[in-house]
């Protein structure tokens, strides 16, 4: 079969832009420098940066009356497919462009736009995003860096009061950045107004420390080492009023200060709500390396032999081997559904962002996702990568094979741009709270089953095949039926139930948080919290994968899908099935046949290994390996 | 609590050499060279390998009148102790002492040991062992190399006949070996005789390749990159007769081939079983490092605070969360449970290795358990290293934290000494051929009850604790009895019981092999047989926990002892309820309520995380992180 089908399914909404953006990679290819000094990794990283800037792709996510694209999506899109490559190159243009420049533009105005956005674009002016502290990662709104505003002066003054509050692991400031976006506790006549954004140079034209801001160097770190990552302290470092990015909040020139929007809470989550793309890009850039780390390991296992076949004399290819195909299969699967909900997810960012009037329903919705598709997304990476590298041997682990530097890499991607865990507990939280919009009276819960029947619509969201999804729900055969494990109908139910089903259970658990210590509540439910999140992450992306086969005319492609999406529907059954037998969900015989039918897809599917991962249109050059030769 | 009375209970029967090495490394501490050129590092592992040489530690493991130290247990504790510092150096000096020096010995006879042992163990013979090939790793039978003995000049002549038969990812090879103990197939008459060991020059006295050995670089690896992997390729080298290992098979001057075991396979198979103690050795330094790794996750896990408590109004320290401990704790029960099964095996080795007469049977038995307890700690180590590191967020991505270094380190860990997945098949192959011995009529099994009973002292073989584990087995209360989830009885009976059913079921569907097409039969069932393997390794994991918690005489340590061990058993049956469940074997609510007694066991278990880590007594300059400062 011609994976071309495929790829155009995989491709959906921004199918030319991807096009060219692989013909660009292919054709501007680089040897990645494995085992480089991180001095020279660093350098090589910047000059590939300015070779990227003058293509046209930093500026898709920019405003057109700056020169910019004006398509946010693109951009996503366009920084997703620099994952095939290195690794550090993608970050740093991360930084530059997505978390710096992205912040200039979506929380500063038009005197900022139109001072600096041409310079970060072209890339005359390089830039931090200075959040995350020594001490506060996750916890972003209690950040410990101050901006003081000085009303005789008209300036802030920023300030790092102890070690615990330095602005840490801030890519692009041990090197390259001359100025940073930092976010600090915003002062002014003696009152805090919450976390705000303000410019600060950082170094001047001869690359040398501005007076009061002390640079430190992460050093070397487990990978992205051509990054450089580093370590702000500021000693009364003044700025002028304009320093702040004042699209949600500004101080007059006298101190006042003034937001349309008056809590504190919600304008500073309305702030950090705007920056989910940085967080929608990682979950990009994870899922490539990832097809870029399966693609490699499946051609390598097609070409490996060990231990002889006595019927036939010939060694054995090792994804012949049932255990070889166990470890791939369902992880190309996996990585097919995620790909999936990630095109939809940032079709959702395209349309919101770039909508005029944001209902701040969908906003919540987007962020969510975002969330929750960010953690299964880079944990399925850290999984996958280190899976395919196992599958390669002793090959897996030479720096020539591609597969080391993959793992690496990826590796933080788990805990930057939000922690997992955090991330997982934002979606059961923000579950909890449409629950508990949906249904004032919780009490009621216990009894209703009207409300069960109500949850779906009010709760469970369906993605974008709503339509489709219905149709297949109410087509599904009942529980008993043997062809069942295969219907996509009864494997969207049994998603949906246990979405539900855990969701009740946390909401009903935590009631008592309200009666007794919160914390202790709270956390003795984490685990069962966590799952909630799981489950409806898990809904989700799969109904992306059945809207993706819906809008799927080839029929050829339209089938091998079919068995994909079921391969990773039963892999993820199989790896839960014991909440589904602890639930009645799953006889013991339907259990171990799921088991069963996961081993048949790895079988059926395994002729086709070569073509799933051909499908991803990885440029050619990005699959270069010592062991492939 | 003291750490002290459990460090005690870990040390086991080495605890006065683990004491003096422990405290050697202390003394001689040193700073791992992060970031460091594959040059700068590989110089750096030789300086601090020069260094060993001059301590005792090498030569425990080398006859004593050779001026060894004749304890070869001892030398495996000392090679895992090293797994607390910088494991290239660990590696390179395993690739010296423990698989060069130990090939010479135990492959060889006396007059190779009076020639090489002794400059072997003062490091001025560097050397390889030269084992693995491109195209041949698990699969050490079919290697390709040849050596071809010549009557004529009385030398064998070495070959590698094609790019696939280069040896490959050899340690010591790319720089500093002078050596090599070369892994060939002995061909003399025209016959072929299946593997040898050569004793091969590669490099002359100035480090020149010798003539006809062509010496390639493996470069850059995922980790490990003090050691200097290469690649060895032999064009036709000329080695004197002497230079075979004669121990198990000789060749005398005019080509007449003789050994004192006469079938291939099992003269191939006994060579082989002498090196075990390599894997051992990975085994063991895999579970030093995850010790490491642990140990600095829950002191980071114990300082770093995130989020405010709304009932204290403090930050939250993170291993205050129930989703933090389910990270570690359960992960440090595992360890320690590893800890014992491995102190065990270093004793077995011990008594069979130095005993005379080595009985067949254990000998088999030891071969089983080394490969069961390096994959499950391996594969252990790669997980928990992992998790620790995502435990320490962006500071546990920083090399100045060596969690990035511990987990690239031992990433190889779970394919180099026999690749995981291969190994936990020999060990299900060990358990069907005993099966197969223990009852010859497989047909009857269906039906006879009573083979079912025997089952268990048939192969089933208990490990050191037999009669207490006997004892407690008689005295474990029924399936019904609520305290059950914390009897050991118990927990022992549903670990046999899983065995046993597993190996059963595995052994019934590979009868069919003898009917249809083999290697379709048997790789259907490749997961079924590789669970039976894990489920034999997790039943010998526990028996060797519960013997340690017996020999413990401190009531405290020994309490302690037995809710980690809980935890152990009981987070292990959480990941595999599902076929608890499956098979009737746990009710659901019984699977429940396994769930919230792993919870209850890490908030019990939460106070004493620290001393369970301290109790390891990991050197403490081995414990400095920038995080911890």
């Amino acid at each position: 079969m011609n994976p071309d089908a495929l790829t155009n399914v995989l491709d959906g909404r921004w199918a030319p832009l991807r096009r060219e953006v692989r013909a660009q990679l292919a054709e501007h290819a680089y040897d990645e420098p494995y085992g480089a000094s991180t001095e020279d990794y660093r350098a090589w990283v910047w000059d590939k940066l300015s070779l990227l800037a003058k293509t046209g792709q930093p500026r898709y996510g920019f405003a057109r009356e700056y020169g910019g694209g004006g398509d946010i999506g693109g951009s996503v899109v366009a920084f997703e497919l620099l994952g095939y490559g290195d690794l550090s190159l993608m970050v740093k243009s991360g930084v530059q462009w997505g978390l710096f420049g992205g912040a200039v533009q979506l929380l500063g105005t038009k005197k900022h736009h139109e001072r600096y956005l041409a310079r970060i674009m072209d890339l005359e002016l390089p830039g931090c995003f200075a959040m995350t502290e020594t001490g506060h990662g996750s916890d972003v709104q209690h950040l410990r860096t101050t901006a003081n505003y000085d009303p005789q002066a008209g300036q802030f003054v920023i300030n790092t009061p102890d070690v615990g509050a330095r602005k840490d692991y801030i890519g692009n400031a041990a090197r390259d950045g001359r100025m940073a976006v930092v976010f600090a506790q915003l002062v002014t006549g003696g009152e805090s107004r919450g976390v705000h954004a303000f410019l600060v140079p950082i170094r001047d034209e001869r690359g040398e420390a501005m007076p009061g801001v002390e640079i430190g160097d992460c050093g070397r770190k487990a990978g992205l080492n051509g990054v450089d990552n580093g370590r702000l302290t500021f000693h009364g470092v003044r700025v002028p009023r304009d320093a702040l990015l004042n699209r949600y909040g500004d101080v007059a020139e006298d101190g006042t200060y003034s937001s349309p929007i008056e809590s504190d809470g919600r304008r500073f989550f309305t702030m950090l709500g705007t920056l989910i793309r940085g967080r929608i890009s990682v979950a990009g850039g994870g899922i490539s390396a990832t097809e870029r780390a399966l693609a490699l390991a499946v051609r390598y296992g097609e070409r490996r032999r060990q231990f002889e076949n006595p019927g036939t004399g010939q060694e054995t290819v090792v994804l012949d081997y049932l255990a070889h195909q166990r470890k791939l299969l369902p992880a190309i699967a996996t990585t097919y559904a995620l790909h999936f909900a990630q095109e939809e997810l940032v079709r959702t960012l395209h349309d919101i962002q770039g909508g005029d009037d944001v209902d701040e329903r969908s906003q919540r919705e987007l962020e969510s996702r975002a969330a929750g598709i960010k953690a299964v997304a880079t944990w399925h990476a850290t999984k996958s990568i280190q899976t395919a590298r196992e599958a390669c041997g002793g090959a897996g682990y030479l720096a020539a094979n591609v597969l080391p530097t993959l793992k690496a890499d990826t590796d933080v991607f788990t805990t930057f741009e939000g922690d997992n865990t955090v991330l997982l507990q934002l979606v059961a939280k923000g579950l909890l709270t449409s629950y508990r919009d949906a249904f004032h009276d919780m009490s009621t819960l216990a009894t209703a089953r009207l409300v069960a029947e109500q949850f779906v619509d009010a709760v469970i969201e369906r993605t974008a095949a709503r339509k489709v999804i219905e149709r297949l729900v109410d087509a599904a055969p009942g529980r008993d039926d043997d062809d069942a494990l295969h219907d996509r109908g009864w494997q969207v139910s049994l998603f949906e139930d246990r979405e539900k089903h855990v969701l009740e259970g946390a909401a009903r658990r935590l009631r008592r948080a309200a009666e007794g210590d919160a914390f202790t509540v709270f956390n003795d439910a984490q685990d069962h919290v966590l799952r909630a999140a799981k489950a409806h992450v898990d809904r989700v992306v799969l109904e992306a994968f059945v809207a993706a086969i819906d809008r799927c005319e080839d029929a050829e492609a339209r089938a091998m899908l079919d068995q994909v999406c079921d391969l990773y529907v039963l892999s993820n059954i199989e790896d839960d099935r014991a909440w589904f037998l602890e639930h009645g969900r799953l006889t013991s015989a339907r259990a171990k046949s799921v088991v069963a039918a996961v081993n048949e897809l790895c079988k059926k599917l395994r002729p086709h290994a070569r073509t799933l991962v051909d499908a991803f249109a990885i440029p050619e050059p990005f699959l270069r390996a010592e062991m492939l030769e």
